[in-house]
């Protein structure tokens, strides 16, 4: 064990050291599609003042926790959640196998594209929308389906498929936090396994470090073999208060850097950023993505029915989060 | 970026090399506290095949994930959890301030350390335990709470520190199975704050790979400052069917290696073992210990109200589960 210890800690130093390398490295760029202004100042400046060993706010990577909404922060989220256009596209999908759906709302309005009508149908509508998208099937069928939409549609504007329509300054950024001994998770209002479908290999996240909303769920053994089957069942929302709760059930632990785009980050921005009292002198870092590239991509905050910033942009002011312009602050938007 | 990428594929061959080296040591013995019998080879045997780089049951790093049940399986759970024995503890605390309790059940019997009036009750009294024991305050209350308990109270028979009853080969296996790129998570009945309060210090597992059952909380901000609060009511029972639900929704792969010791852990270990068809190749490992030792610790098994230990004992057999036999594998039990 003491030999296999001694191996272990060597190669912990070696890492270190060829880590320090790497930072040092003055031909490097950590954030190269980022513009040389405040928001890319202060990322590094943060980054640089808990990772310094033996200074006085360096913070252990254990607790280098970094917490990501994933829709307007990580990928585009107009004109409509794009898990939502896979559910519509679903109900589409199923609709040949269910006649009966042509006469019935909410399926009717979806077959027909009226979204506007769909709108209307408020939580209800949503329910049999997601029951019958998301729900009545295993994890693994969910998955192979949610894939395969991932793969294959396009976004009705940009023509994209939506995983390319993710922000390449924030993969830049969630590499530069990786290479600095963060650990980034993402927590979004999104479905938990929708994410997992893309996020491994879109953003390097691995699917033990996506949290995100859920339906609950029951195991059995079909002819013997385990699955895990989706029920149309409400599990946990993770959006707004339910954010810092999700926080502290899935992770254990106070975030050091949190992302996120709308009032829906309001209460995970205020749990990662407020001191807990005055004897804690923590730095830590709110980032808001400001949607302004109404050229690149789209521009809408505080009357926008997706997305809506408007409380969170006022206390970024207050809280001293990092307000990213986007039309300002990224020379590119896509990869 | 292209350097820094450089910089860190070094520093991973490197890591490997001396990984390499230090498992390749003949005098390093990775499970010191193991006699050398079937378990501890059939352990072994597997590792090697799994992590044998160009060997044909080869499994990446990222899908090596091994799941540990925590009562009876990490750490002891006779006369009851010890769990339950911080929540007596706790009533009790409180007691002074509620004087109506000792007319009042189920505090009446928890004062009185009546226990078997205590279980008489049930799950309504049982609630009421929780309710007054685990809920009603912050999460970092609880924390504090709970961290002061373990620090300070002592098992009824052994007058040892509850986290001092630890298994030792047990702990050996969660340093053998990281230090062979294992994630190691804990998938526990017990509560899941509960269990983060000692198992990071105890287990080198960190609160980002601790799933347990959990009551539900809410955020707010108090005096400004933001809280996390434990609410009354209950959210997930992480126990028999809940253990492979809890590894899809928390984890979101399926795990190469489980441990278990009752017949609450069965469906976790079917989970990670049954192949899910034929072109389903991957080892993977079943582990169930037995506790057949009554003069270093507790013998029970088909009989007992704590840790029952029936059907999973017979589907060992048939699925091929390893059963270690504490008496005869383990050369120590405590450390």
């Amino acid at each position: 064990m003491k030999t296999a210890r001694m191996h272990f800690a060597i190669a912990i130093l070696l890492l270190r050291i060829v880590n320090a390398a790497a930072q040092t490295d003055a031909s490097t760029d950590p954030l190269p599609s980022w513009n040389d202004g405040a928001a890319r100042q202060a990322i590094i400046a943060f980054v640089e003042r808990v990772t310094k060993e033996g200074g006085p706010d360096f913070v252990p990577p254990r607790e280098r926790i970094a917490t990501f909404d994933n829709d307007g922060t990580l990928w585009a989220e107009q004109p409509a959640y794009f898990q939502a256009l896979f559910a519509m596209d679903r109900v589409k999908a199923l609709a040949p196998q269910h006649p009966e759906w042509k006469d019935q709302e909410p399926f009717k309005s979806v077959i027909a594209g009226d979204l506007k009508s769909v709108a209307a149908q408020g939580m209800k509508g949503l329910g049999q929308i997601v029951a019958v998208s998301h729900a009545g099937i295993t994890a693994d069928q969910f998955s192979t389906i949610a894939k395969e939409w991932l793969a294959t549609a396009r976004h009705p504007q940009s023509g994209r498929l939506y995983k390319s329509m993710v922000y390449q300054p924030m993969l830049e950024l969630l590499d530069y936090l990786r290479a600095n001994g963060f650990q980034t998770f993402i927590v979004s209002g999104g479905g938990i396994e929708f994410l997992r479908a893309f996020a491994e290999e879109t953003y390097g996240i691995p699917p033990e470090q996506i949290i995100g909303s859920s339906i609950k769920s029951k195991y059995e053994l079909r002819d013997g073999v385990p699955v895990i089957v989706k029920l149309p069942e409400l599990n946990f929302v993770d959006d707004k208060e339910g954010k810092p709760i999700a926080i502290n059930h899935y992770i254990g632990r106070r975030p050091l850097f949190a992302a996120g785009n709308s009032d829906g980050d309001l209460e995970m921005l205020q749990y990662t950023t407020i001191p807990r009292g005055s004897d804690d002198k923590t730095p830590r870092f709110g980032l808001i993505v400001h949607h302004t590239d109404s050229q690149r991509e789209f521009a809408y905050d505080r009357d926008s029915r997706i997305g809506k910033l408007d409380k969170a942009l006022d206390e970024a002011k207050s809280r001293g989060w990092t307000v990213v312009n986007m039309r300002q602050d990224w020379k590119k938007i896509y990869p």
